[in-house]
């Protein structure tokens, strides 16, 4: 019997790791949340995924939200797809259903093997302290008695081209190299390569952070559409000013520079600023809406922009894990959720982003 | 009287930077070679650079071919902007020129103060060897009697909106920091922020490979318009593979890994690969043309590219500098080079660059 996997949220990205999943060999579970409701009963009729526009390999058996247990018995990996706010809830349950499972069938604690980090964003914890996705999950895992390594999962994958199989590199990340390696060789395909390291604390923030910095970048975009001229150079600033800037919070986090500098940030910012929501956002602000009049015109058409909610998270993140004056280290990142915060970025956010972003004659 | 500055090269980015050169309270003046003429007449005649489309400030002296030495004459400060292939003779011409005028004048053999680099592109020395163009330079002023510092001037900046004074962030750096210091702080503006640097060769490498990958963005972007379907996964990994290796061959020249992660590598790259040349080739290519037929029909337009020259002579740099197996740490330059040379990259260039890009479970 292939190894089996139990990808939890049949959300874009959950229902898109499918394919490579598929194509590696292992049987593969989808089971969606309440909200996934119409796209599992879509997914069944092997109608495409709405988001992907992509249907599911076949084999792939698809569960209802009231069948996690069910989803979940016999997989030795599961796959945390779940969008960030809801991540902690759909754990625990998924906790409490393994527990069962194992009690039942005298499975040792370390089952399953691993648990993946798909959803990305930041969370708080119950003591009210900002926390990386990786850590939210491992606690809620072992809060119920389960013992599973968690993987942080990143680097640059637009949904739609993985469920396509399109080549895309990926990121898996673990405090135990070893188990990021074996689990990267056993899942890697000829058009989903995997990475592996051991920096899964680098792998969250840059994943988060990215979303941040791309509503930046389509700030530029914006700017270029509004002003009749392309603000190329000021969007490679901003760029590489974000390179630096996630590093930075990488390292107050105790992940490492180098990851930024990779796979998970450098090139996940790259794709995020080349299309998305977060991108797309900035867009309608550097085109003149403020951002609340941004945020709405997404809201309208159904999409939410994850940058959105994880600056300010990200500031608050900063002031607890950072030095004294910690924020002087990432204006560009002050800037945006400030300017988030405040619906204006000044009168001028061309300058705005000039001023945090442009060298101050750094020897 | 306020220090002058001589540019030379009155091409699209020779031309731009006497926008930040007058801003910053320097008197500009900007001399055009025998290639020149024709802009030179319709700069003097405050007509705009036909490449930039802005006409000079108010206040540039222009000098024709003929009048180098006139040109040359009290500038504090050069700044050399030919084409890299026409570097060596101009720069021998200028350096005969700076000599005669220090030997008629007592002036100390340390003037000029510095000579800003700005062309970009590999050279070969008269030993056969490939070299950067700031020791090309430092050498064919040395081989004159003249002592002047260079200073390497790189990062994110595309002439058009250099002069047009939008926002742009460049890099100077020199062997001496505090001279790279010295000068960023005199010539930095508002629009035209520079950072200080202490690793010439870096910023050098950098921008003369920033080229050759952004052929490969540009594939990607043409292999979309030809597939019908976006490769953003895969543009995302060529780019931070692009980032890997300009550091290693950064690190191979001596220089430090540091420089390919901020404005000179990650920022230029960004840049290169939102519009210009290099990204236009690449993208006949992805949409189905051979390298050469893409080669001939920028040629057509008028158009060089200087990726298509830089790739061989960036794997030749790397046999010379490298240690032995050291083009297998590049395999995306190779890659380029070779697929180049070939004029084919082996029928599917998708995959091909996928092979060459995604991780190869590194741990």
């Amino acid at each position: 019997m292939s190894p089996q996997i139990t990808i939890l949220g049949a959300g874009a990205m959950g229902s898109a790791f499918a394919t490579p999943a598929t194509r590696a060999g292992l049987a593969v579970s989808l089971w969606g949340t309440h909200l996934d409701t119409g796209i599992v009963a879509q997914l069944r009729d092997g109608r495409p995924h709405p988001r992907t526009g992509e249907a599911l390999p076949a084999g792939v058996r698809v569960f209802d939200h009231a069948d996690l247990g069910q989803a979940l018995a016999d997989s030795s990996l599961v796959a945390c797809a779940i969008a960030s706010d809801g991540v902690r809830d759909v754990m625990a349950s998924a906790a409490t259903a393994l527990a069962a499972a194992a009690a039942a069938t005298g499975a040792t604690p370390g089952h399953p093997r691993a648990v993946l980090i798909m959803s990305k964003g930041f969370a708080v914890s119950p003591s009210g302290r900002v926390e990386l996705l990786t850590d939210t999950v491992a606690r809620t895992l072992a809060d119920h008695g389960v013992e599973s390594p968690v993987v942080a999962v990143g680097g640059p994958c637009k949904a739609n081209e993985v469920a396509a199989g399109t080549p895309t590199a990926a990121v898996f990340a673990a405090t135990d190299p070893a188990l990021a390696g074996q689990l990267a060789a056993e899942i890697a395909s000829d058009d989903y390569g995997i990475e592996a390291g051991g920096d899964p604390a680098g792998v969250e923030v840059a994943a988060a952070l990215k979303n941040v910095f791309a509503i930046a970048l389509g700030i530029c975009d914006g700017l270029a559409a509004r002003l009749g001229r392309p603000r190329h150079d000021l969007r490679a600033a901003v760029f590489a000013e974000a390179v630096a800037e996630i590093a930075t919070v990488v390292e107050m986090c105790g992940g490492r520079a180098g990851t930024a500098h990779g796979l998970a940030g450098v090139g996940d910012l790259e794709v995020t600023g080349l299309s998305g929501r977060n991108r797309a956002y900035g867009e309608l602000i550097g085109s003149g809406l403020a951002p609340t009049a941004a945020f709405d015109r997404m809201a309208a058409d159904g999409l939410t922009v994850e940058g959105h909610a994880a600056a300010p998270l990200a500031v608050r993140l900063i002031g607890e894990r950072g030095t004294a004056g910690a924020k002087s280290r990432v204006p560009l990142l002050d800037l945006l959720a400030h300017g988030l915060e405040l619906d204006t970025f000044g009168g001028d956010v061309e300058w705005a982003l000039a001023r945090a972003t442009l060298p101050r004659h750094r020897a």
